[in-house]
């Protein structure tokens, strides 16, 4: 048993990270993250660890691989534009199948933008803003709780697959306050991946050299490289999808398919529309890699509408859209920018698709 | 009537930029595209335009964001790891809506992978390496002539639309020699972007400022600018989708899904199987963002099976999958790391995929 | 015969590069100097030359390196904390033996400083900041004219001795308005540097490939090249020895040894201190390296004390006090900071010398 | 007592900064101090100290800065063109009036030269390489023993002063073994500077806020900041004056004036000219800032020749010539480029330039 705290998100995220064991964290302020930053520049020295400012972004992603090739647990926070810098960084963590964890603290873009909360990097989470073929694991908490819990969990998923992976969220969870139960998991973890011995380059004393590297110039050993990787992810999709369904049982007239901040105020806003006569089931994916693809589809072979909802302009959507492969109509509800749209806004847009619906779909539409 | 020479293709890119009216090259040398920038830095100079290696890829990125900004004409090539390096600066681009032409000569990776042929780019092309709802227009050529035609649309696209335009091709055809015709295009087209007084920044006589920026503080403007973007891009899906269907009418066993220098060899394979008595059909997207979705859904509607056909481990395959929408079962072939497979190979393959179908599927599965 | 204008000096030492041939021109950005930026901005496209602004000034050094090293004449301005940033550099270009021309508006330091007029960058510019065994020419301006002539000079000495040329300069002769010629010197000179077949690197079509270097591995190439740099200074410094003697000749009471802003307060305080009774001679170094020495020796003996004027804190001391090898008193007249003092103060300043010396060396003191 | 070991030089540089409380080490790698920082690798996490290298040479020179600023003891060690490099950082910590000790194992230049051993760095490091006026303390060492004396009193000059405390060294003492003493000092030093909190940014809890800058705006800040950084100097001419007279008594036929390694070469000649009927005299500068001028001038008074000797080409002549002020004729003689002469050599040329002065100066050459 833990205990219990009241912690703002961006605090709770860097409490985290320490508990499942890291002690080097290497890092680039920018609004909205820099609070994380903040909470371990003071504590990383009261645990003996590292804490780091680089001289960019760019240059984290290189810590961060080099840290993680010296088998440390690593870790690191940053917002949009700061994550775009470590594109490359990250595709190369992934070819040397390195553990590392990322936060990403989404703000508006594209662009500078602004600082305001924002989904709007799904596609360079999921997909791989960076070349090759690579995936992050990436898993989307919705409360300060679920952001420790999956912090820990991200560490956990890095070190099992060694791979990174990620957690996105917002500026939203990252200042707001909520109580928190702090694992205090027994014994202290150890800062070293486990079985780093095998595969990290910590000096050979006694045993044949650890070589990390990603330069592959024979088409062999290229392929080869990524077939292990593809084969790797294939397990991944199999162990670790991860959602909630909300209310999502039988038969619905929408299926809601959103996260993070997102799907809090989608769950007030099903509310509404639940007193107002409409069956509205959410299913949260708590995972965006691997995708929980067999779940909404099976829950949108129940209802008569699916609405990817987002604090984005359509991204989820193309995931949400595949995975129904045309089982139910499949429409998109959001926005951008940083305007977090009120529960009422978002009651008001899906009644406002359920009755366009009906009309396109007359079949679908009527009341079940 | 243009003139017909026999050229690489690198030198192609480069001979075409110039034809459409670029005279502004700013480059970090990687291979295999490093014989674009030898070519322009030597052709540059005779036809009064300026050739630049900046400092990094990054640097790059801001280059073409200055240089554009100012009403040139602007492009660069590069090769994966560095188009990595450019995610940050290109969603700029997309935000402050300037535009811009990248070719990217995809290598294996990821990681610094290696030089050998790869479409191991397609998710950052397609959906966006960058942070923020954006998108890139991305043309992908199979010939050398066709390179020559899409750099030049490329230009002509970014201009239309004030996005940046991107060109995805491999060494293959970067290396590949072959007869091309160079438009003479009558007069010589103008350096500057036509119209770019209504917003680049070239001083402001006579005239009120404009101001280009990406930075948007206040969220209804920040959302303001999502939607404008957003209005641009379904204008994009609705004029400029570009496919060639190879054989693909009346009923198929089989449709492959493949572009590039992949689709090359998807050919001679369809010929292979189809003397072999198999009816297989190609639909090679030209246009990979936007997406050909309702072609492949057509076809896909009249074929036993689908398989997206890639020299990446599975991104395009997204894309196909969901555009078919369940009308037919949906299949990947393909490899990475450098190891273009032969058409025997990839008949082989398609094959087996048929056979494997026809036992999982009955329904489909008897011959026709 | 050229014409006359009334110029700043700013721009005064942009034009004259233009005039000495150079179309090539690299900065970063810092004040006081950030006109003759702006001012070569507008100008060398206009005669076709090339504007650069680099990422910084270490990268401004290499770019003088590499666009020297074929065959350009190259000039770049800064001012005192960008002029430390290319120490590396500079030792790099003179190892090398490229002409390179370098403006140093200097500004009060150390440190950041301000922005006021300064020659604190004396011991920077004379003794070499970079590493290793080498001289830069260096010249100081009194006056706009000056500046034109010393830049056009700077040019020619570069050149003669494939060498770093240095101008020292400061915001005052940068700020001030004078009439200044500017020399037509009939045709257009080049923008190559004569000769440089010889030992550019520019391709090599017909005859043996040039090499430049600054590796040298192997000792005796690496003191050949050091005997061979030597010998150079040594032909410079009996040659190109410049100075201005201002009422200097006959028997002194006291000597001032001042050069370029400085030289003109000086001027002033010495017709002060003349009306007064005072025999007062300057000698004003107009090449700060190589030293005026035997002049300065020869004046001081004629006289009762010698003082070095600066707007620094005692660093041409050192040479002036080298120089006189103990013929006469020396002493030091100076400020620092930006807190540029008046004649009256510098009469005064001189007056009190003059008295303590009396004190001290009642020999020499009495009134001759 | 402490205990003696045999060390390498450069080790020992490294274990001296650890006697002295150091416990932040900032550096770049580049031969020949990289086996400092090897050793400085292992040696700092033993004691709970930072090893830290930065991306670069210039980073370095502001992580010194920054990490000096918050009151730590801290050090870095690198070689001629890193040391360059550094320059506009070395004139920050000047003016901010920050304790950093700086080890340059000097190698032979200008440019990239090579890994030679050299005294080529002297005026860099004793007039000051960055801009503005200021003074770094410079040390010289003679052996391994004194290279840990010296970083040791470098560090108690550094704080005593709040300023930078230079050691010249070359890559001969740095590989050199010799036996050494390491004091043990009783209890361990702080790795705090002594009495930071009256001036370090270390949080303000209860007391007035720091604050440490180098931008003075205002010109009569800039002067007092000047003025009390003389007055500094004139206290560290006056107390911190190091060197040793090597059989210096009495009248002497030559003194030579020699420091580093190449002093020890001028002991073995001058024992060989002694037999061969010459008084030499050696006068070993131990702080080359503050120069020991009232020794050298009072040695040079009873000698008959005063000889510079270097491994770089005339530079303490300079300083040597200043001094002695025309009481002897004063010679050089040395060498560059990593060409280190033998004692014969060295005996050799001090002979021959006896030769020449007697034929010069026939009154100081009569044999005494």
């Amino acid at each position: 048993m833990g205990k219990r705290y009241l912690m703002k998100g961006n605090e709770a995220i860097g409490e985290a990270a320490i508990i499942a064991g890291c002690r080097a964290y290497f890092c680039y302020p920018i609004t909205p993250q820099t609070e994380v930053a903040e909470y371990l520049a003071k504590r990383m020295p009261e645990v003996g660890g590292v804490f780091l400012q680089g001289e960019s972004e760019l240059a984290v992603s290189y810590m961060l691989f080099g840290a993680a090739a010296g088998g440390s647990k690593v870790f690191t926070t940053s917002s949009s534009p700061g994550i775009s810098l470590m594109q490359e960084g990250l595709s190369y963590i992934a070819a040397a199948e390195l553990p590392v964890v990322v936060v990403n603290v989404m703000r508006n873009g594209p662009g500078l933008g602004g600082i305001l909360p924002a989904q709007s990097d799904y596609f360079q989470a999921v997909k791989g803003g960076g070349h090759g073929d690579y995936r992050s694991i990436v898993l989307a908490p919705a409360t300060v709780q679920e952001a420790v819990d999956l912090v820990i969990l991200a560490f956990r998923l890095a070190e099992k697959y060694r791979n990174p992976a990620m957690l996105v969220a917002d500026g939203m969870i990252g200042q707001m306050m909520e109580p928190v139960e702090i694992p205090d998991g027994g014994e202290t973890p150890s800062p070293e991946i486990a079985g780093h011995e095998a595969w990290a380059t910590v000096g050979a004393k006694g045993r044949r050299q650890n070589l990390i590297k990603t330069l592959f110039l024979d088409p062999t050993l290229a392929y080869n490289l990524n077939v292990k990787l593809q084969a790797k992810y294939r397990r991944v999709e199999q162990e670790e999808v991860r959602f909630e369904p909300i209310d999502a049982d039988g038969p619905l007239d929408v299926l809601l398919v959103s996260f993070g901040t997102m799907s809090r105020i989608c769950r007030t806003a099903a509310q509404q529309l639940g007193r107002a006569g409409l069956r509205v089931g959410i299913l949260r994916p708590i995972s965006l890699y691997p995708f929980p693809a067999a779940a909404v589809r099976e829950a949108a072979s129940r209802a008569k509408l699916v609405v990817s909802v987002e604090l984005s302009m359509g991204q989820m959507l193309e995931d949400v859209d595949r995975a129904v492969q045309g089982r139910a109509p499949v429409r998109f509800y959001g926005t951008a920018g940083g305007k977090v749209p009120t529960p009422d806004e978002v009651a008001g847009g899906i009644r406002a698709l359920v009755d366009e619906t009906r009309r396109e779909h007359p079949a679908h539409g009527k009341e079940s």
